[in-house]
């Protein structure tokens, strides 16, 4: 059963799977896009603010969406996403280190049905991405999700 | 020179570089990241929202700080920046196709010193992404920035 708008409940909490990433991914990752010496280079990272080798927030933060992807919108039972519209309140509160585990909570914080296009509506999530019981990052999302009025 | 906090004023722009995004490029990130129909598999993606391939909005933000990173930090006279914290207002206006050019404007918004740290403050940017004349994303970035008496 595919998850459509009308499908969400304010506060609805839903676990999106778990990713352990390792030090080469943090380094091919940081060399594309986030090339600064304390995501690509161990030694230069000692020297930094981390005091070692930590991911770019940004591989945090693409982490959890392939997550919120593969294990909440590609699955069985997934949410009918027609799209995003942007995020707010991205904090990285703690860095992610080599070998650390991601796990992702999403919950669904707001919901408005769209004025223009009746097949749709605005979901807001809040998203909390954990290694351990540490929150290293939240985020919040605006997705299109399409109404089940409009599939059936 | 190295910009160091000190050297930031309200109201400085600033232009980090262009980009050209290819198809593979969309698609293998998206494979990796945000592996949705509409941002990998053309055909799927013409019966989507958007009628024809897109980059994801996630690797728009990707290519934003790459830019930021290489054309405004580890340049020569670039940013003293220790770090990242958050961003916020993260809005994507209009999709990005393949072939497109993406370039980068920066503007200083906000700078705090640190309270605890005196080797530091805080800067909050906001970011531009054009494609041509089109704005296709707008984020606001908050960064660590070292301050010149820090390091003299």
């Amino acid at each position: 059963m595919t998850i459509y708008f009308e499908d969400l409940s304010i506060g609805d909490r839903y676990e999106v799977g778990e990713y352990t990433v390792t030090k080469d991914e943090i380094i091919t990752f940081a060399e594309q896009f986030d090339p600064q010496p304390f995501h690509t280079d161990e030694d230069a990272a000692k020297e930094s603010v981390f005091g070692e080798l930590v991911a770019s927030g940004l591989h945090t933060l693409c982490l959890s969406v392939r997550l919120f992807v593969t294990d909440f919108v590609n699955c069985d039972d997934g949410l009918a996403n027609m799209g995003g519209i942007g995020m707010d309140d991205l904090r990285w509160h703690e860095p992610v280190r080599p070998g650390e585990t991601l796990r992702v909570e999403v919950e669904v914080i707001e919901k408005t049905l769209s004025e223009s296009h009746d097949n749709r509506g605005y979901v807001e999530f809040e998203r909390h991405i954990y290694t351990g019981d540490t929150e290293v990052m939240t985020v919040r999302s605006y997705n299109i999700v399409r109404r089940r009025s409009a599939a059936e």
